[in-house]
């Protein structure tokens, strides 16, 4: 399988395409999931080119790990949550819709389930404020 | 939160526990999920002591992502997957019910949904026979 530098991500990574981003360093990215299965839920995903995690180097998959608990901790904190559940998908057959790697970090609340995976596009005013939430809670 | 020195995960780690065995090194342990979601459905932990991701030393996270990564190839292969899907459940809300951090790899099949999380107990010998398949993946 080969990297389709036309995916979306790579769109938001060019600056082709905007995203609500939370967290930036040299290697990752961090940004609101515009359909999200939750309140506060976020994408984050290397800035190095790999389809998913059958071809992700290990460094810079290792690098992506480290954002994702960072970003975990932070999305937890913003928005008071009880847990989090992460997901990461591969191929259609695994769920994946965007074929660059990401991991889904979704803030959990007692006795709220999941909505569907790209369900309902969320308004950009709600994910810009919670952005915000998110990026204060890093700072 | 506090790390339970009690918890299965643990258990297995001191050898107090059986698993089905896929791979190991000095600081991490791939077995067999017992109530699998789909056939090969394999759990990865790092063997130093961490509740979830939110307290996981940083760079056992990094070393237990390049872990999965070389669980989630050798489960692929070995079972001709279509695709992976990865999750990490965090605290109770979030879906967790072992409290020693770790991740689900589980193969993907075209048109086979996921069975539900924590159902039913796959049966030994069914375990150890898919155990054997992806350690020879690994080999």
């Amino acid at each position: 399988m080969t990297y389709d530098d036309n995916n979306v991500f790579a769109k938001i990574l060019r600056g082709e395409l905007p995203c609500h981003k939370v967290y930036e360093t040299d290697r990752v990215l961090a940004f609101m999931d515009v359909m999200p299965r939750g309140d506060g839920h976020v994408l984050v995903i290397p800035k190095a080119k790999a389809r998913n995690l059958l071809d992700v180097e290990p460094d810079d998959l290792a690098e992506l790990a480290k954002a994702v608990q960072i970003v975990g901790n932070a999305v937890k904190t913003a928005l008071s949550a009880d847990g989090l559940t992460v997901q990461q998908f591969n191929e259609s057959a695994g769920g994946q819709v965007v074929f660059h790697i990401h991991f889904h970090v979704i803030p959990r609340f007692e006795g709220v389930a999941l909505k569907p995976h790209t369900g309902q596009m969320e308004r950009p005013d709600v994910l810009a404020a919670m952005a915000d939430k998110i990026r204060a809670a890093l700072a």
